[in-house]
């Protein structure tokens, strides 16, 4: 029901994926009348692939986060996480409000042991390695101290290892310049734990104009940080876009050019706009979550029930839980954590 | 003799400045035999409104900022500094490595009157009103308490007036979300506090897709998000111009096109690599000093210069200490703030 469209995209984007994926059930939680419309001309084996679970309260964009604990239990959201909580599903995908489907997946699946809180993992077109960097945490908890970060490190780098073919991902840390004395005592506290922690593939500091070269597959940072990252570089491509366009009308052989051009720069803004890369990952809960953007179209979400599959083929939490104890110990920590769902 | 590439760039930017405003008189501290191969065919008009203060000692990028105080004094960045302490200087313009501008800065001229430490701004483009944006702190302090980013929010304001035509520019907060509850506790705090201050337009929360469409004049965070955030945003310009040459190559009749709107493409790349708004500004100090960017070009380095004219005109810091009374009382500081510079 998420999304800034609901069932119209995310309905569609379902069958996509059920006729795309052989091995794949879904079930679609919602309000039924809203879902069926959008279930016509279904093969039998589709059909029996397919199992619409009806409600009819929605959690809205606008809706405190903690509310959801209070008054949603009926919700469309709570009641799929729930259904990852019983077994009965091994994956949830949401379109829906970011700060509640945490909520739900903390408390109805809990977080791995010795992971404090459940991160959120966002995809990066790495253009000049023609791949992709996971970015995290994008706004799960806004600040974070050194012994997090180092668990972000270790869950990107599964995360990363799972979604590619690459046995060791190289993590670095998000930071204001390349040099050790630089950035938060929290960052700096952490770059000497994952230089102690063999398991991980540390590669140092990266600023925030090497985000989209490549040279890291997992980047490390706050949430507040990774935020506002994913959206200005979001807002630096729509910018351009938009100047480019209005620039294309001003002489007429620049408008025969965009004519020309144009399946190009289609391809340019498909490839680089940040929020098609859709599928971002709740991580380090005892389940798997994944959050598509909500703005995302068909093709989107559909994408992002192919993130949670790949998750469920490589177990990504029990990966993950296996791996803790490569981490280095953390002396103290520095910066007392916040979140952003208070 | 600061900079990516020392006098060759800035003492031909400096004469252009010089050209352009008969009223400017500039002192050039460096190495006279590497300034002088530069300063040929000037008018005498010209000659007299010009002079060399020569010094060898020259604070390299790699630098670390701290020593400044104790090993160059004798610097030409510790220099100029002093010329604007002693009044024999009314700005200094500098290339070089910013965190020793920022220390020599505090050290020799200190901060305003209830300002505790001074910041970076930088100027953004704001495509979609056709102007400028500025943000502040873009990497002096990593960390800030409300109070600070109040002082931020006012310097920034005094700025933005002084720099543009308006009389009370628009200031908001770069905050993760757009409702009160987001953010950390020292942005919600001085979310309050600007509420509270009447002097100052304060418009509320944006985020990071907003930065260049103009809705603020001027936009408020902590050194590390700043730095962050223009870093991103020149990153994904880059990436974009790189993706969209290799685009470029593909067919013939893109080539073609593409040479017939280059002169479009280099304007539209100017527009908008915010690293070209050159003449970041060093606000809250006793006295006026404007970083040009590293890698500035003549034009940039020259428009540096003219940055500090304005300011001089308007002399800068004389308005934000009258303004120091309008910010509304600080209850009690949240954050504890951390420098780069150690």
């Amino acid at each position: 029901m998420g999304g800034d469209f609901g069932p119209p995209v995310t309905v569609p984007a379902a069958v996509k994926a059920l006729r795309r994926h052989p091995g794949l059930r879904l079930y679609l939680v919602g309000d039924q009348q809203k879902i069926t419309p959008f279930l016509q001309g279904l093969a039998a084996d589709e059909q029996q692939r397919l199992e619409v679970l009806h409600t009819e309260m929605v959690i809205s964009n606008q809706a405190r986060p903690d509310s959801i604990l209070r008054s949603y239990r009926e919700s469309s959201m709570y009641l799929t996480v729930d259904l990852v909580r019983q077994g009965v599903a091994d994956a949830c995908v949401s379109a829906g409000n970011t700060g509640a489907l945490l909520l739900a997946g903390r408390h109805l699946l809990k977080t791995i042991p010795g992971i404090d809180r459940p991160a959120i993992i966002a995809t990066l077109p790495a253009t000049r390695a023609g791949g992709y960097t996971y970015l995290l945490d994008v706004g799960a908890n806004t600040r974070c101290n050194a012994s997090e970060l180092c668990q972000y490190a270790l869950m990107g780098s599964v995360l990363a290892s799972s979604l590619t073919d690459k046995q060791r991902p190289r993590v670095a840390l998000l930071n204001i310049g390349e040099e050790e004395h630089k950035g938060t005592p929290a960052i700096r506290e952490t770059s000497r734990l994952l230089n102690a922690s063999p398991d991980i593939e540390y590669i140092g500091f990266v600023e925030g104009n090497q985000l989209f070269d490549g040279k890291a597959d997992v980047i490390v940072c706050d949430g507040f940080t990774g935020n506002i990252t994913i959206k200005t570089s979001a807002g630096a491509v729509e910018v351009l876009h938009r100047v480019m366009r209005r620039g294309l009308t001003r002489r007429w052989y620049y408008r025969l050019f965009g004519w020309a051009v144009s399946p190009l720069l289609k391809d340019l803004w498909k490839e680089l706009q940040p929020a098609r890369y859709n599928g971002a990952t709740l991580v380090g809960l005892q389940g798997i979550i994944v959050k598509s953007h909500g703005n995302a179209r068909q093709d989107g979400f559909a994408r992002a029930i192919e993130h949670a599959l790949y998750q469920v083929a490589d177990d990504v939490p029990a990966r993950i839980q296996a791996r803790m104890s490569s981490l280095a110990p953390v002396a103290g920590d520095d910066v007392q954590p916040t979140s952003t769902l208070h």
